[in-house]
């Protein structure tokens, strides 16, 4: 079959012909249709640092993805030859503190497929069957290939109250964007957005986002606390993972406010803990990957609601074939997330 | 000033030449633009056996209501002259158990304005300035006037986790087809709901439900599980206060569920905990008036979205002097709302 | 080896030589230490209608034990041979909705080890390995036969806050007085319990509750309402399934208060549900089971923690020859928990 | 009367002949029975940065107090003269977004009786109605005069789940101290403590530490790492303020911890907030004063459980005219806490 794999602790990706995964008895094969570009695949392709600590060539990337199962090992049940799934690429190990206790998606000891072993960027993925997510047929196949930073934004947008409160969004990439709309669909009031890039400040207005800032042009916290009242946000979401931005978005959080911080600094920054957190008496919550299953339920139920529109975030659909086309718009911020036709 | 008065422990309501309310150092004196018919009211109207034991004649009906600030007291200094507001008609005591634990809503020594003292069927009304909810202007003055049940439904909806989920809704009094709309902003999945009004299922649709059912000619919680997967809704919310809505509401939930209960049976029903609650691990919240002020903030910012759209449900517009025509038009059924314009 | 197995559609169990039962490749098997008896088992051995309904003979009996592991199946990473251990019996199917966000505990397709299978009053039971709950060794192993109804107490304390808080115990058969233990060990105040039999009442002031009564004897919800300044209890832990308990516990529940059920009425009752529960603003949670398995970690650091005294609830320890000793202890209400030491 | 105050913008405090406060309709009259020096107080003592930017002599200190109710306004109906009470000492202003949705604490325009208006070092004080709390008659002096400290330590104690959890308090000052006492009463196992003061160490180890560790002299996240099985602990509580204990605090955090967080920081940290919060998906609780007045129920109520043991805290108890050995107790790390009998 074709893949897409990293063959050397170097820059790049090539196309390979690879063998069709075998399973074993709880696993289940899928023939992927189509398939998303993250920006951690980004950080594979150009071999940064972090990459070369932790992928160990060769292997299939890939994390982001539908398709429709096409064998199931012995003991599955639960999944059938046919259905129309995605999966939570984050392997959990089932018996760690975190796991028992209902917190798997921080488990100690967590694999991620695409990752850690052979994705979805190819013909065929293997994934154990109590990762698969059935999706109902009536959800497009490019927002199958999407799910995965999707939960990103559920998880984090749901992760305190949201409905009838002002929301800051700070960083306005792909989940960031997502955020965005998620908010919108479920209740919250002004949202606003902060965003250096004009491209993404258009697109977080088409989102729904009530008031798009440009912080480095206006001195976005004034005009968040002038709408407001002088109270500020009730709710911040991080989406950049940028030193200024985290500062200016608990600047313009209320006292007692919510923060829920997804995007992820490269390294220690510096941090008014005392007035962004203790006398604010706020709730700072960090968000990684998706509750197990808990976010899938509410992704899924939020898009059957109609309410929830993201067409405007698949800014390109490619065939599987172009992928390195799909890296180049990607690199260059021209795409927001490009979904490649892997079954074509 | 006129107001529409109860005058006599019996039935029947009159339009009386009043004198206008002295305010003490801690009241606002408000000039009444629109006011609501409540149920409650109908029932004081009637004359009926919780009105024997509440209601002491004479005194101003009224308690849904909106205004403009006419003159506040000496000690006031948060609210001015010119506001545009509503208020929230239950006066808590400040000093029990309740209210210093922050659950003013379920005070011990709660009193009513508009049932225990005069009310807003007036040109005027007296307010404890405390009590007083500033309304943004761009509010219409009809949504102003249903204020105080949209509350209940906004509490009652806010309860629990909504976002994602499934929603029955037993009931479709006004309440019930308010609580669809919040739902549905709110980012509630598939909404079902149940009532035996053929109108009353209409409007339900309207107001967003996916799925009305009539529990007299249809097995209602069969369809409900159908539709679910076997599995049942997510939440309940139970606005009919009927021992058979009840019994199927509880019934089509899922295990694991929350129901948040607001119709209140004029009796103690048979009812199978073990089944509905125990076994079935469900969450049962008794929702009471609206939390204060929370449920206001939360209100006002759901209608600022734009994602609130009540307007079928204030059926009628009539001037005040018509009041008799409104109480029939609630008798009837026919009016689901009814908005007096007091002030012209 | 010997085993204590229902072998008949009939009243009675009766001591059997039974294989030692194989294991699957993600199994355990362990060597019963003790046993303690269940009311569920009386149910059984009596041959009651739910009996009838629910027990397919033969099958042996038993879920409430602890052990040392005497094999593991290949698969198996997380237990090794030689650990201490007892067992979360209820086993869930992994694929339903409640499994998969994390309400494993009322799993739609619960199968009961020691109901639906072959049990714990044997000197070997099978268990899925993900199913085993490893304890420290400084547990004594008759507290190690009673963690299944002490899960059931601390999963109904702790289901709503308790630090602080006066609470009311109704009903003192063994998990009604483990509940008075760790409501205290947690910070709660006083705490208030009903019980009409007198050797129970004794114990639970043994057990630490501050105020005994006696709801056949005196009014209790008088006395209730009289030491809590007319307020009422901060929380309600319903143990007896009683209905006049029931209501009695909802009326000293303070208005805002939380009752978690855990007790089983036999059939619907009638229940004051506007009173008890909407007017008063209450949040009623029905308990089943134990949390998978953070349950089990919370029981385990309260033994750990030294201040969860429970040796007076162990009333008898008995070899596993005598179990007919112990069910009729049992039965005549003498014993509160059996241990049996099966492996003498 | 006798009242120590700050007379001159300088370091020292004086004694001096002070005028019985009027009081207004809804003020109450307390006379001092004792109270005691809290940190804030030393740092007025020695006028510093913070003190100087705040303070407005003249001004009589004192926060942390118990007393007899003397008068009362005209208005108040729910204390009473002969009242046996002490007081919240933050005064809200009642009309700001925090003060209408339960959060007083974090007020807007939050005033603190004793350091922006004349306190309770004097004979006698002044506080609104509604600040007042009135205490259980059984509750010793020295208690009363410290439940200000003891409420911040029981707001971070239960600002999130304590029962069967362990612990981590960096930082073993005053609050520190009880909070380890606190955590104990709440059921929390085992309670590991930080501190580089060996009389604080000590002091940790009697409030019912577990495991107390000095971090100059030993590394204690790896200790605290190898007696929670690599897993780190359940719930962080830091006291310190100190950027070291910080950064440990959350290295010993468990993957899904919480964090509650009092000790205040002078200046920004460097803080490594991807590893600390967001990849560990931790919840981080800003806490700021007690809550008004849920806070001061738990406390009272743990108080008269008779579990939570605090003698020892309270160091020294002096004369009201030694109130200088008493700041220099204080000083000299010698005195955890001062209590000056104000009336004899």
């Amino acid at each position: 079959m074709r893949a897409l794999r990293k063959m050397q602790p170097a820059r790049g990706l090539s196309f390979e012909t690879a063998t069709v995964p075998g399973i074993a008895p709880t696993d289940v094969l899928v023939r992927v249709k189509t398939a998303s570009i993250c920006g951690t695949d980004l950080h594979i392709y150009g071999w940064d640092r972090w990459s070369q600590g932790r992928i160990k060539p060769p292997v299939t990337l890939g994390h982001e993805f539908c398709g429709v199962v096409d064998r199931v090992g012995d003991e599955v049940t639960a999944v059938r030859v046919g259905d129309f799934v995605s999966a939570e690429m984050h392997v959990n190990c089932g018996h760690c503190h975190q796991c028992r206790v209902g917190e798997a998606h921080i488990c100690q000891n967590l694999r991620i497929i695409g990752i850690d072993q052979d994705g979805a960027f190819a013909e065929f993925v293997k994934i154990p069957a109590s990762n698969i997510i059935k999706l109902d047929p009536s959800i497009p196949e490019h927002y199958g290939a999407i799910l995965d930073p999707l939960g990103n934004a559920v998880h984090t947008v749901l992760a305190g109250a949201i409905a009838g409160r002002t929301v800051l969004v700070t960083g306005c990439g792909p989940i960031g964007l997502m955020s965005i709309a998620v908010a919108k669909a479920c209740g919250s009031s002004t949202v606003f957005a902060t965003e250096t890039n004009e491209q993404r400040r258009v697109m977080a207005k088409r989102m729904g986002a009530d008031v798009v800032l440009n912080p480095a042009a206006e001195d976005a916290v004034k005009k968040i606390l002038a709408e407001t009242d002088s109270t500020g946000v009730d709710v911040l979401l991080e989406m950049s993972g940028h030193p200024g931005a985290i500062d200016d978005g608990f600047k313009a959080l209320r006292m007692g406010g919510t923060a829920a911080l997804l995007g992820i600094p490269s390294r220690a920054i510096s941090f008014d803990l005392s007035n962004h957190v203790i006398f604010k008496g706020a709730t700072v919550l960090g968000i990684n990957g998706r509750r197990m299953f808990e976010t899938w339920y509410q992704m899924e139920e939020l898009l059957l609601s109609g309410r929830l529109e993201l067409d405007e975030i698949v800014t390109h659909q490619i065939p599987f074939a172009d992928f390195a086309k799909g890296f180049a718009l990607m690199q260059s911020g021209e795409g927001i997330k490009i979904v490649m036709n892997v079954a074509d």
